[in-house]
């Protein structure tokens, strides 16, 4: 298998010298899939209680009835269980042939995943899931049996880091004493305990793997300090120091770090601060994030990348969101916002620095862009995200493109969690080396797992690169890869077979 | 240069068996610049006059005032004038490195077109540009000397294939007694006259190259008959017997090939039937069409394609245009707009082909789709365009995306006629043959230039290939061309580097 | 009680002089509530079964879950059940004081109405409720027991004046032979049978009073010719005769005039041809209609007014509409669509020519104004409406607002049926005489209910006046009726108390 | 005249009781139109400039070209210049009859207003029209020889109250010392300085009244302090001792109080203090406030009015703006942003207290409610509007209502500041007594001209009065004013001749 690299000089004068060269890769993949475990952190929530719906309602295969008639179960909104990869053109009739994503190699199934988690809150998860009101009524009643009287694991509180609002749910924390007083002053503590609940979590399901995903309360920004979370070292250190700094989920990372188990963050916070990007290198461990890009973003890395590469050059975006979920209560707080309007505000940014022809310092170099998220109870989980594009044309003309986007929230985010997961799982079992080396010398991906991107708002990268937001690139790394590891050249769509005599 | 082929067969038993194979091929690019004339079909329309004054203006270098500041001359809006292609990665830094898109290869600059045309409307071109309500006044005071007191060639007219209400314009046609009595009986002759305006129009300019594009009136949809337009010899002897559904694009089409020079469709009408490629094929000359892909149809082909792409399954798309220009007011009338429509309907048909899994006999194979094109005069050239796509989420979810985008119709249509141009007189450049073969067995690409499908709504194929309506598709496609020809590999966006230890 | 009149005249000279003169009438409420049937034609159509589903909810006091949590049954949407008029100024605080429409004077209460009707569908009406896909199904579950096995009474079906595509449906006709072949040759038989009908279902319920409400399909526009339908008399001979521009909304109106009952049209047909209207003259008998004003029509009588009034211009307006109900099906067909298209395109009219500063013969006199409806099954019944107001501004400037608006079709219709019977209930009940004349000199009021305007998109007005569509301006005229007949002045909102010192 | 008062009493039982009474006032118009001159404060802005613009073309009758034809000036947009009130019915036919808003009684023409003002911002107007990017140059170019060279008065500056971003503008500051030094210890000096002006200007231009009108930049909230800005007294005592809390636009209301001159504030601050309400009732001086009126919230004044008089019940209402002008920029700042969002709240608030069947205790009693203003210089002076309206139908049904707005916010601003003006000038000249009084008890109005409320998002109101936010409302009042001026009854609706016999 011939991987070819692209590298690229500028010489002392200035001028571009494009140097194609090659460096040849063997890929490996394990064909055994193994028996996963998902532990999420914010399980009671609405993303935690619908993907337990959704996974119940697919493995048992419940229907239910709604104004519309029956529904069957889906998995709509996963690329991997609902999407397709062309793998190539029908000889005879010169058509595309797709196959779908998950067909290519061996993925875990969701309807097999094993799922459990923690939560602030300890209401029961057939109740989280009433509480959350995304799911039909006449599913979950059905669901029911399943899920009476479960309770999430208690989970870590640390109030400093999420919205004052959230006091009131935190009635499941473990770091509490009996009178109700949270304790932050024994954080490598909180680090043991889940490693515990971790390792019997798997012991007891006897699992293979297990993933650990962040899909609770976004939290507030921590600082990056020197001496503190800059490297793996000095956050061991200021874990057990219990240092302010210190967030839950950094404990959750530190802790799945150390047990060897990848850690994805599905909210905005920068869990991953150097410290821990360093101690998942140490440990070989894999880490993905950050925040799930479930509607507004998507969509916006689609259109702005579709506008710039059309040579149209977007002057200012808009994008405005509500909802009334208890995401959006918790972002109501402006520390917790400033994290999201950090994720959501640099998607554009390599899709601008991509075009120096519209973007320059003459004619302007960058796009006035503004986020803004409201609580409005009123819409429930129904998000509302109306955006607006205006661009320039030619000879001084505009175009206007605005959208009103009426997404089911945790309907949307809820099959990303799948595809990060069925997806992190697989690239655990992809391995390679340099042609001419030995066998033994097979080692796995880099511990930042930047294939995650395409289901990310703000791409975790390897230090030193710059992230790619781009919709249509960040699938095309995924099919290119399987595609490499079945033996499939790189999709060109030169379809020659059509366009020469 | 080694090109990768795919084939794909379904064995006895129906399993699906890949076989990759590779088929290596040489590819030669001419890197001389010809000097090319443009001959539009509507010079005096919007369109024309638009493009008349963007090149006269960039080429002068006519910056004017509006309200909003100085705005000087660009091509904002053209792929190849205003977009760039990924060359490579920096080594150093490891970010994405892009160039011009028309720095890659030699292409020839809009600036040095030489451009005239015909039209059925008289009107000199510079009071054609002020009728066309399109252009800054100040920017047109700016332009009235390069465009005064000049007039279209005398066109076709044959009135059975345009709205009725265009009578009224149709004073400058040569087909047409002193009387004003309009012939239909002497099609032959009318070929004869453009072929004569053709050459003419070459030797005056002391051109190397002429390429005719049509962006006059949508005609009605002609009858495909046996016998009549179905092969090159029956299409000839249609014209010579001025047969009734031989429509003047037929002419212009003809007229074209039997000159040499391409032929490019901006309308929907299906001028390309199969006796026309036939005689395109004959004399290795070529076509591209059908229809500028300009506003909403393009913004179709790249949400429809992100939804399935995404798992997610639009139901319904409702598509609404209303706009005040001619265009609008030819296609008010309904066998006109039957040629429209059926040029925007296609378009998300192989989106919905490529997943299974979303449409399938069982849980439904089809998106209920609807196209409305209304004339508003109020709204002039400002076409806009109203969409909502619907789709269905898991477990009976649903989302529903409302579009309102405010085009500027022939600002953004002008930068594809660009386009149209420069890649078709580019693409003539390139010849290939097979590895191994002598050098005098380069032969040029087959007559229908699909590479063009970019641009156009609904892309002529090679008869017996389904067109690629997705917009990214299309782009990758002459990306790796334009890559391939300067020696670098297929885009992966693998980006190995940063993911690899 | 004194009403002021407004009287104008324009003297020889072209001057204006206004005179107000006044006229002394007084009003006489009966205040005794009548028991009220309602017979609907179409009860097995979405709006009928909703209706159905509303009075049933609300008077059993059924409350229902949805994934939202627990709706209590109310009337939401409905003027008369859910709106306030303002009926003072509290002395002391100064400020408004409202009361709720129906406690003003008494009114009949929609728990109360009994309901039956008609339907060309035989479907039994639980069956017809889940069809209709409007109500939850966890409401429907409970409102089971009372609709169950409930079938319609035979309707009358003329396969001309509904669309074709109707006619799977039409399995509940009487006038059809047992072979199942339609009979339109026997229209009087029709009427007679209607007539009976209405006197049973009167007899079976011991009920004051029955009105009949039209909520089936819009039926083609029936010619108005001389001789057949242009007076009483002709009418009743061309019903004898079964003359095929009688329409079955013809047999239901004639049959209802002459058994002296109310009859109101929701759909857009010119049921009330001048015949009618002079049938119901002669039998002092009440006619109101046309045309439900639910979504658009309603939003659009209310914008545009608030345009002109505010001295705006509207230049164009574009509305576009798709529904997947059976109204939407039996639409898709042009005759039907053609008759809906004109009840809503005379919205604007009267707003115009109510102001000749932006709108004369200079300025340009006229509205662009487009209507589409488009049949999308996906929608169902929640019918999208998307309109574009573009208007002008001072010195060329223009304001462009887009509204996407979701209704649920149903769901806004039903209440307006409560309004309209329980208004034109109440206006039989209102008589009036000149003052100073004898005590029985009191009579009803005119025969067409224009009062009803507020509901309907194409008033039905006495012939020779011009119908008022700015909704503000329909509502005051029914809370100034209703202050007139308790004694209170005409609202004027001039608040002197507060602008005086 | 017979003016009807309605008063409302709730006895002690709590049964209401409404007793309708009649006061008999006797008004008098003043029909001589005095020659009126304009200071606005903040002349150099985009409002001031085009209000520059639109009256001199006028004036002077200059029309000009852009690309869509020639434009005549008019004044759209105007309710005064442009829009019409119904005088009464036609004899006849039984239409309505509409005549000019103007020309009822006799008002001042905008053309014939003498215009000056102040800025902090010395550059001339001929230049600050061109900053503003509002008027096509067509049109400046024309206007230029009007303006050239002209410059604003100084203005008063105090850093404090505006945003921090306005500094470098503040180039024309008569209270700054020739360092550039800025003194706020002088405020009576500021309130005698801008008196002075004031009287200079009338004098010069000879005027019968002069007129001032804030539309500078918003400033902060003011704190209302016991014994600082409570009482007249205090108030002028604060000013004289510099207190912090004075604002530039308290200094120019006391001057204008002082002066006797009406003073109207278009920006959302509360200038109108309890203590300048006090003073300006002390010198029957008029006041008119706050905060024109000009887009979302005019159409959220008339759309929240329409649902909640139908039923329908409105949720949540999601206001989201973008705009790139001076307003925008110096709203970015959130003191002044915080003061928009107080004026832009409370819009909903009498409509949600009218109908307590939608709104109380049990169902809810509230609206979701926010926002969002944010500056984005790409859109210029194009503010865009984008607002959700998610409304409760029947049986837990929904209805969302979504709208894209583009206005031209100076163009919608500028006439509202004309009838501002013209109304607040007609006010002046209205007088009344009691009906048998002598006519030597004539007085003016109160000084809180709550009948410009029409104009004005946060109507200034008569202390312990609700302001009325409903549009309809606000113009009833209006219309109603003129129709008893000239001996017209209120206008009723009624039209009894068309519905009864």
């Amino acid at each position: 298998m011939i991987l070819a690299f692209e590298i690229f000089f500028s010489d002392a004068s200035g001028r571009t010298i494009v140097t194609p060269t090659a460096v040849d890769y063997e890929f490996k993949l394990d064909l055994t899939v193994p028996k996963v475990g998902l532990l999420l952190v914010g399980i009671g929530g609405n993303n935690g209680t619908t993907l337990l719906g959704a996974t119940l309602a697919n493995k048992h295969n419940i229907s239910f009835e709604n104004k519309r008639g029956v529904v069957k179960p889906n998995y709509y909104g996963s690329v991997t269980q609902a999407s397709t990869i062309k793998i190539g053109i029908d000889k005879e009739t010169g058509n595309d042939v797709y196959a779908p994503f998950n067909s290519i190699v061996p993925f875990v199934s969701p309807n097999d995943l094993v799922i459990d988690g923690w939560d602030i809150s300890g209401v029961p998860l057939d109740q989280a899931m009433k509480r959350a009101q995304v799911l039909d009524v006449t599913l979950q009643k059905q669901l029911h049996p399943y899920l009476e009287g479960k309770k999430p694991m208690p989970s870590i509180y640390y109030p400093d880091f999420i919205a004052l609002n959230q006091a009131e749910r935190a009635n499941n924390v473990y770091n509490a004493t009996a009178s109700g007083e949270v304790r932050t002053d024994n954080k490598w503590g909180d680090v043991e305990q889940i490693r515990k609940d971790i390792r019997e979590f798997k012991a007891k399901n006897q699992l293979d793997k297990v993933i650990v995903l962040w899909t609770a309360n976004t939290e507030r920004y921590a600082d990056v300090l020197p001496g503190v979370n800059d490297t793996a070292d000095n956050l061991i250190k200021s874990v057990k120091e219990s240092h302010e700094e210190i967030a839950p989920s950094t404990v959750f990372a530190v802790a799945s770090i150390l047990e060897g188990v990848p850690y994805i963050n599905g909210s905005p916070q920068n869990t991953f601060v150097p410290g821990v990007i360093h101690l998942a290198e140490k440990h070989n461990s894999f880490l993905g994030g950050d925040d799930f890009k479930s509607g507004q973003t998507k969509v916006k890395s689609v259109l702005a990348q579709f506008l710039v590469d059309a040579g149209i050059k977007p002057l200012s975006i808009a994008s405005y969101n509500h909802l009334g979920n208890n995401d959006g209560y918790n972002l109501s707080s402006p520390k917790q916002f400033r994290s999201k309007e950090i994720s959501k505000q640099s998607v554009v940014d390599d899709i601008i620095e991509s075009n120096s022809i519209l973007y320059n310092k003459e004619s302007g170099d960058k796009v006035d862009h503004c986020i803004v998220i409201k609580y409005l109870p009123a819409v429930g989980d129904d998000k509302v995200a109306m955006d607006e594009y205006y661009s320039e044309l030619m000879l001084g003309g505009h175009n206007k493109i605005s959208i009103h986007n009426v997404c089911e929230d945790s309907l949307l985010a809820t099959p990303l969690i799948i595809d990060l997961v069925v997806v992190a799982e697989f690239l655990q079992r992809v391995t390679y080396k340099k042609a001419g080396e030995s066998d033994d010398s097979y080692e796995g991906m880099y511990s930042v797992l930047s294939l995650l991107s395409y289901w990310l708002k703000a791409p975790l990268l390897r230090p030193g690169f710059k992230p790619i937001n781009g919709l249509n690139k960040q699938r095309q790394a995924l099919e290119n890869l399987l595609r490499l590891l079945v033996g499939l050249p790189v999709n060109s769509e030169l379809r020659l077979e059509e366009r020469l005599k």
